[in-house]
């Protein structure tokens, strides 16, 4: 696909500077209207190297508010990315609504550069590829525009520049092996970068492939392009015709019905609970020192009714484990900083490092519960939900090699009464309860039916919902607790 | 200091089961009344490698809600906090308001390692107390409470302790050949250890030394001692003796005026400028790679007057430099997040990398001009900030090699009101000024003031103002960039 392109194409000086000025000028005023609009934009420059990223960037940022937009020069991960998913670094960076984010360089050239050194990638192109579409499809359908670029030279026009680099003493030390190795590789990396570039070309974050050689050729191919992809977006919006109207609507996940129970059944005695769940102290911290040692993360997802218990069995469960390898993540309403972004980035933020475990007391399925039945989301949005929350689950796994298991805490709706009125009554734990726990009380059949789709369609083998049987919290402890070891064990 | 502890202490089994129970309870307690009255606690654990610095924290946390504190365990800087000064990542993990922070070793720890092996730190032991004792007096005279505890046991007991270690599989491969370098050296650490106890032992964040021989009665001893520093701050919030109240009055640094004049004097020609701005720019380019390559950060503060041309002149001085080596800050009102911690924190979090430019377009001096004149802030505050901001500053600039340069756009009171009635008469500029911007007008007296005090009394030598005169554009646009590439020279 790349080799069709015609690489002589160039314009004139004429030409150049009697159609840059109000191409420039245009960009100034969709960067207003972005902002108004609260639309989040995503520029990418991909390319060969020496292809005129940098340069391109620059031309791009001189027509833009500096306080509307940031550059993310996409460079080898640091450490604290390095022990995160691939597309960790890349959630962080997402722009807020009404902001532009720039990449100069980005999830792409990463892709290739791990699949080139054969390094950090434990999937395959195709693999990644789908992760890819996933994300930018997401984001897309939270209203994001992505433009792409690919900057593209020939293997002879690259040879050139990078000659006159090396001939720069300013520039010749940023000459590294790779960039050379790179270049005698042209053509081996091309038919992959094809195939990148040709299966990820959508309808919501289209390729523009720019004949890069000459320079002012390259500088308004680009600007038109991007004041045309950016100017239809902005008709649309006012037309009524959002993007989000047009989008293809996902199919569901399919349903896989999970049972729940609120009472174990046969009784233990608390003391019975004690000496079980002491004996599996020492067995938790082995497995907490391997799976640190082998680097290997783990997310515990803990949902479940209001006042399940799941604070003091968080607490409980946590004592068993290396407390330098743990972080409690609390769930609460998303705030004013929160909501400038896709829903999910919050949580991705909150990803384990490398040999760490995650415990989400609440999570991203507040999007198929509260938010769904308090109105506080589209019907559209929490519908897409299910879909989105498995690919990134499927995602996590797939690229961290970890592992994840969630947990629903199952209470009768008279165990929860009988909590709520002790709450009430008990100085030392009255602050537990509030006016909204009563309220949320009042719908427990409209949140019980979200409570059953939720697990029915995002029960999957990579991320397994356990339903916790918790009238009896001390059971309820001693079964989290075996989950998690039989979870872990399975990792190592 | 340290040698007249006794650390042959011990605790019997039942004191200990005495004891313990209803200090566990009474920490619970704590935590709640610290997060209804939003104080900020930092509890930082300390001590001698096996000492059970690790223990001490698990038996602390038991008695915690996870939902309400974050444990820090503070190991090696990651690349990202190595490119910034030693105290960022430490201000970037201080606790919001009502929770709490545990630290499993911390900044002295760092100190200390980094003074061992000689690296990393670019300062005296005692400049790297006084940049300890400044950070801890900040968070103090912020609200928060800092308890510091130092694990003391004697280089016989952590022989026995590194052995054990040493024999158990699970734990042997955590023996880094630096923790038995540091047990050799026992003897030569303790009197740093020591002078850097002693120097920072503080009314507001002092020590407290542990006998940590024996398990129980260390254990039982930090939670008396926390319990006791907690129950003390909440009595004595209670009573209205805030801490707050009883803050020895900081210095005010002495006044160095500063004079402003808002034109250059004699004319120069948009074209005039023009041509100079030109010749900088290969100058610009080539400064940008110098510091890119030996690592050096830069910042640039923009304030001044509304109207002054800020925004107009970050984007001309930009467009000089590489574009993947500079980030814009745009500095606007603090939302709710910002506002749950120290005022520094949202500033310090975008220190410059190594090597790059942070340009902030407004920033902490909004502390002493709008919040003072508006009252968002109390004048105890906005007085004692002054001395807080050159001690950050010194900091940034002592730690990181980097320089700062800040400027002062200065126009007339005549020229905002032409600059005013343009942007309100073209549709083009008209979003650019609003109500807010002619009610500040008005204020121009009392800004004018503010200003004045500001310039005179934090002017330093290593992060001078440089005031600009900016009824003219383009001389003030040509002056920013000669001044960026003097100060920027004067680092190579």
């Amino acid at each position: 696909m790349l080799e069709k392109y015609d690489l002589t194409k160039m314009t004139d000086d004429r030409t150049f500077a009697k159609e840059i000025a109000p191409l420039k000028e245009r960009l100034g005023v969709l960067q207003r209207a972005l902002r108004d609009k609260k639309i989040p934009t995503i520029i990418v420059l991909e390319g060969w190297n020496t292809s005129g990223i940098t340069m391109s960037t620059n031309e791009i940022i001189q027509s833009l508010d500096p306080r509307g937009f940031t550059l993310h020069a996409i460079e080898s991960p640091t450490d604290e990315e390095r022990a995160r998913p691939f597309m960790w670094r890349f959630w962080m960076r997402t722009p807020s609504k009404g902001r532009i984010a720039l990449f100069a360089r980005s999830w792409y050239s990463r892709a290739l550069a791990e699949k080139h050194h054969n390094i950090g990638i434990k999937k395959t192109l195709k693999d990644q590829i789908n992760s890819i579409n996933n994300f930018e499809r997401q984001l897309s359908d939270d209203g994001a525009v992505i433009v792409k670029f690919f900057l593209h030279i020939s293997k002879e026009e690259q040879k050139i520049r990078l000659l006159e680099k090396e001939r720069n003493p300013l520039t010749s030390w940023l000459l590294t092996r790779g960039i050379w190795d790179f270049h005698h590789h042209y053509a081996t990396n091309l038919p992959i970068i094809d195939e990148l570039v040709e299966k990820t070309d959508t309808d919501h974050a289209p390729w523009k492939i720019i004949e890069a050689t000459d320079r002012k050729y390259t500088i308004l191919k680009v600007y038109s392009t991007l004041v045309k992809s950016l100017e239809r977006k902005i008709a649309a919006e006012k037309e009524g015709l959002l993007i989000k109207g047009k989008q293809k609507i996902l199919p569901l996940p399919p349903k896989k019905p999970v049972k729940r129970r609120s009472s174990p059944g046969s009784e233990y005695t608390n003391e019975e609970c004690q000496n079980v769940l002491n004996s599996h102290q020492i067995e938790m911290l082995e497995l907490n020192y391997l799976l640190f040692k082998r680097k290997i993360p783990f997310i515990i997802v803990y949902e479940g009714w209001d006042a399940a218990g799941k604070g003091g069995n968080i607490t409980r469960v946590a004592r068993f484990m290396n407390p330098l390898g743990y972080n409690v993540i609390p769930i609460s309403a998303p705030n004013e900083n929160d909501r400038q972004y896709h829903y999910l980035r919050r949580f991705i933020k909150h990803y384990p490092k490398a040999g760490h475990f995650a415990i989400f007391d609440r999570s991203w399925y507040g999007r198929v519960l509260v938010e769904r039945v308090e109105g506080f989301c589209t019907e559209r949005e929490w519908q897409r939900a299910y879909q989105e929350i498995n690919e990134i689950e499927q995602d996590y796994v797939d690229c961290s090699g970890g592992g994840i298991v969630k947990f629903w805490l199952e209470i009768s709706k008279e165990e929860q009464l009988k909590r709520f009125r002790q709450r009430a009554n008990d100085p030392q734990k009255t602050w537990k309860i509030t006016e909204d726990d009563w309220r949320n009380r009042e719908k427990w059949e409209i949140y019980n039916e979200a409570v059953d789709e939720m697990l029915a369609r995002t029960n999957t083998e990579h991320a397994p919902w356990v339903v916790i049987e918790s009238d009896n919290k001390w059971y309820s402890r001693v079964k989290v607790l075996k989950t998690i070891i039989r979870h872990t064990e399975q990792l190592l």
